[in-house]
């Protein structure tokens, strides 16, 4: 039987210590943090978003933004980002040394002004200042685009909608965007005819899939993008992050499961799986909860042999 | 893109009531336990696997087998099975009134052994007496090819034992056989590799899959099969069974996050989901823990709407 080809190599970017952590009752220690994302770029992941330039009043988890930036040590050729929500934000992020940051999005109208409290084209005029300025001091920034495979309030989100904003967001100057199914509803002909139309207007290369694993779909969502040609996934060490519009389900796709699956599959992602498990079960005790991936609660059972 | 065509129609083997439940610790009661099987046929779901006919000393939660299967009421065109280690199971499940049954062979000589404390050619001994006599008595028989995917003991499994030992089977009398994921390591290459093997000597409708989620791979490798032609899966209504090798992960695929993926890409299965979640939502007390299934936990969470 033929098959669709799969990508020779993916890149796998760690959201852990920012869409985790943010997501996570618990107030973690800022040296716990620290370590954590070292272990996590130690492990190999080319990319690590670390935290996020945001209210303390409204994300108290981000309050300690600025020591974890300062603090983590970085790793030649690791990439490290965070998020920033406005001028000041990326002010703060600039002043604490960050080189690279993410923007917020939503392709649906009611959860971006219930979730970032303004109109998607409010959120955009922000957005292109920041990138306007962030060129400017020669940083890179990223967008996420959430709720693009389906809203808490509004459910179904048009497809056309999502590729607009997308193209919009990459003509602002993101150099990547995160399409999100920030609910993990997505299943994958969903994924993949979505991946199609967006290929129709835009190089596969600045596309990035971020993917919630609440109904269990992710990864069979992963295989559905990689055969239409993505090559860049968001995870999550440890499935770290909960899902806030479903309190007790999974949130964020775990990188243990995602790298298991690709590379059972062959693909290189040049990322040690132990050494990630490792790092979640650092940051694991702080948490209050056992965290939901799957190949870590394997990893960390015990065996009978 | 072109991409692989998928079945319009998928059959779901219901195994939560033996297979999951032979697994947990908890003793569930019996009247609760043919509330649950009733549940479950009553979603539509078009096979369920309602005990096994084994010795209560070696797996006391299957102690009230008779009960159980003379217990739940037929629902018609819903097919009923129960697992039978030998001809004295076989008699057992034929006095209980059972007109379908299944027996349980591995692909692993370590695991046969360990398992159920035979080789395999004396295990495919013992089940060429069981099929040649249920047929005699009009019942049909299917067979389960455990560790098909990888084994605890032995690690990789030659793919040309699993075929050669498929054919068998299906030689044997078996009317289907379930190539089975037991510990859960299967990825989707390997899945679509193993498919086309068994399709180059047999046909797709007599093989099913029983996959585990142990590290997260089910859906995608669901996802795989379905693109290699297969159309009948096993599942566990709520993720009920755990993984005896990995005390703690999850085992059984669970029914509720299959339904939801083959229903988002529009095949058929002729079940209520919803119906699913409610049946193990009246099983769920009884085990002393939560249920593994991400979308029951979706289902079960409070929404902030």
């Amino acid at each position: 039987m033929s098959r669709p080809p799969l990508p020779r190599r993916v890149t796998v970017v760690e959201v852990g210590p920012r869409d985790g952590l943010q997501n996570e009752a618990a107030q973690v220690p800022t040296p716990t943090k620290i370590a954590f994302v070292e272990a996590l770029a130690a492990s190999g992941l080319p990319v690590v978003e670390l935290t996020a330039f945001v209210s303390p009043a409204r994300v108290p988890q981000m309050a300690d933004a600025v020591d974890v930036a300062r603090g983590v040590a970085r790793r030649p050729g690791t990439r490290y980002s965070a998020l920033v929500p406005n001028l000041r934000g990326l002010a703060a992020a600039h002043d604490a040394g960050m080189t690279e940051i993410a923007v917020f999005a939503a392709a649906s109208e009611t959860f971006s002004q219930r979730n970032i409290n303004q109109t998607i084209e409010g959120s955009f005029t922000v957005y292109a200042q920041v990138m306007r300025d962030a060129g400017v001091m020669g940083m890179r920034v990223r967008a996420y685009l959430s709720t693009a495979f389906g809203c808490p309030f509004e459910g179904q989100v048009p497809q056309a909608r999502v590729v607009e904003l997308t193209e919009r967001l990459l003509t602002m100057g993101a150099f990547e965007v995160a399409v999100s199914d920030t609910i993990g509803v997505a299943t994958p002909g969903q994924v993949a005819d979505m991946v199609d139309l967006l290929r129709a207007r835009v190089p596969a290369g600045v596309i990035a899939l971020h993917l919630h694993d609440t109904r269990g779909t992710a990864l069979a969502n992963v295989l559905a993008a990689l055969q239409a040609g993505i090559t860049t996934f968001d995870a999550s060490a440890g499935g770290l992050g909960g899902c806030p519009f479903a309190p007790g389900a999974a949130g964020n796709l775990s990188t243990e499961d995602l790298l298991y699956m690709l590379h059972g599959l062959g693909i290189e992602t040049g990322v040690d799986l132990d050494a990630v498990v490792r790092a979640s079960q650092l940051i694991g005790p702080s948490l209050g909860h056992s965290l939901p991936s799957r190949y870590l609660q394997a990893a960390s059972s015990v065996s009978p042999r």
